[in-house]
């Protein structure tokens, strides 16, 4: 089932987003809960969905750490099938978007499918908007169900909870939601899509309107990693995942190819101590590859590196040095537990360093 | 007097340099000291010439710098002409190279040009190579005497003693020379050659290779400035100027602009002192003008950077904190003193910060 689109159907909703939600309930679904107000209801079923992210895409690695830690991987049973399967697109892209170029074949293996896109036109063939990841795609009828990041993710957490594995950690504590949006609203603004902003800036004053909000948000926030382990409470949430995929880029890519350069994370003793206390936890590193990072960003955005020259530094050994932050209290997942190791079919050359 | 050239001599000389040399001695000059064993000599004398450079340029930086700790700018009696006077083109420049466009109404007050082309064309009406900074230029005649920056750097320390101040330091020391110019000669291989190879590589392959020997002197200097003030001897040495006119513009611009991201300066603790020494000496961090390093590379080169958005990061508060050098010994300028205050001539907003 599902509201599988026929070319007919066409896309008219007013939109940035296939918005459509997976929830526990369907019957008691409420449109106003998706961005377009239009979003459609889907069933939460083990298998029945594909995860396509790429390594290289921070937006994507929210979902793909979340999926991880909430055992909805299947990494404690590898002998049975995932609740949730993952495919991966390769680094680089075309005007066409993300393909399977790291599968054999070039063919994601459960989708059979090279292109992303064909996954978006299978739900509406006159889709006009990007080829994005993440998407969650039926498997059954290779059809985007939604690229909807933030309520994907979120969902994950407040309504695949059938699926989560014994000792999936809280990552979204019903006490603690308002601050945890509230930090993530700001991390989102002036973090995640301010390294955008400063990178893609058309002027030298929208340049430097993003980099002075991007660093007061870091000011900020390397003050408050000062006596505290993680953002919310006393272990990991979902403002820790949304603020580690651009931490763990920024030197990497954001520092010098999105000239965000007042300083590295890296020179900053609490940040820096916090993301290498993240990029060591399971469902962290593991999920990072910084050799696809750099190529996605150095190779694909010619606009920006007319040379398509790929930086070599800074060397990643760094992100596995000691941080004691163990002295700050708390733990990684609360009253859960840490995740197993991934599947086999879940890993890629260079996952962790 | 001098080799002036009129339009009908034409410029035929098989080198990319204007290579003569004022000296002390023409009557005993050798061609072969010229880079094209072609040069011809040109006397030294007081107020003859005028040093054109420009904040932006390090290999400018390197003669603006010895310059000023010889005292050939005249520092100490700012009331009496200066024996060598500067003049310094702006930080930004077109195809046809750099113009006077901070002076007033675009003009060096001195030689009454507006573009330093006029003055290769003085020289030679058919000058066919680049028209770079430092270029040494008889202010009479508008003509370019010399634009070879490593003779004319050297001969201010060898050739220009007669003009030198009371305690200008010994330069280039003559039972250290050769240790001076073998670690000049990989410096500038690798260093202050190898940061434009990393950013102006046509190929991975090439960026790599240049990164690579790039980072393995950076590594080898970190090293060595572990139990020495200085690169070569107990003072400042012709080395170290060159050394510090690529490092004082490494975090500012090469470390993303470059892509020489292995690591910033301001990482490594020996590197990072000594740069910090040296800048906080007179004649170092006077005479350099971030603002104007930033404003040249990311704008000039539209092939690296298409926008001409100018990275605002990091911060230049870091050059003034202190270093702790002194626990090593040595002294700045040996049996020398260190010079003067620049002239108010020789300022320019923005300098020393």
């Amino acid at each position: 089932m599902g509201y599988v689109a026929s070319g007919a159907e066409g896309f008219n909703r007013d939109m940035n987003y296939i918005d459509d939600r997976v929830v526990a309930d369907p019957s008691g679904f409420d449109p106003a809960t998706t961005a377009s107000g239009q979003g459609h209801p889907w069933p939460v079923e083990a298998g029945r969905y594909r995860l396509v992210a790429a390594r290289a895409c921070p937006w994507a690695h929210r979902a793909v750490i979340v999926r991880r830690l909430l055992g909805l991987d299947g990494a404690g049973d590898p002998d049975q099938p995932a609740p949730l399967s993952l495919g991966l697109a390769g680094p680089t892209h075309d005007w066409k978007s993300w393909t399977f170029d790291l599968d054999v074949n070039s063919v994601d293996p459960v989708l059979g499918i090279g292109r992303l896109r064909d996954c978006y036109l299978h739900r509406y063939a006159d889709y006009p908007k990007g080829i994005t990841v993440p998407a969650l795609v039926e498997v059954e009828t290779t059809s985007v169900v939604t690229n909807d990041f933030r309520t994907m993710v979120r969902d994950f957490v407040t309504e695949w909870t059938p699926l989560h594995r014994d000792g999936a950690p809280d990552l979204y504590p019903a006490g603690l939601r308002d601050e945890i949006d509230e930090i993530s609203d700001r991390v989102f603004r002036t973090v995640n899509n301010g390294v955008y902003k400063c990178g893609f800036a058309g002027s030298q004053s929208a340049y430097e309107k993003a980099f002075a909000e991007l660093f007061a948000t870091l000011d900020m926030l390397e003050e408050r990693l000062g006596n505290r382990r993680y953002l919310v409470g006393d272990h990991i949430t979902l403002a820790d995942i949304y603020l580690f995929v651009t931490l763990v880029r920024f030197d990497m890519v954001y520092h010098g190819h999105f000239k965000c350069n007042r300083y590295t994370i890296s020179s900053r003793p609490n940040l820096w101590g916090y993301l290498r206390d993240l990029f060591q936890t399971p469902g962290f590193g593991d999920t990072t590859n910084f050799g696809q990072i750099k190529d996605h960003y150095y190779i694909v955005h010619t606009d920006v590196n007319p040379t398509g020259v790929v930086a070599v530094g800074p060397d990643p050994a760094g992100f596995l040095t000691t941080h004691g932050r163990e002295r700050l209290g708390g733990s990684p997942f609360g009253e859960g537990t840490a995740p197993a190791a991934p599947r086999p079919e879940d890993v890629r050359p260079g996952d962790g360093a």
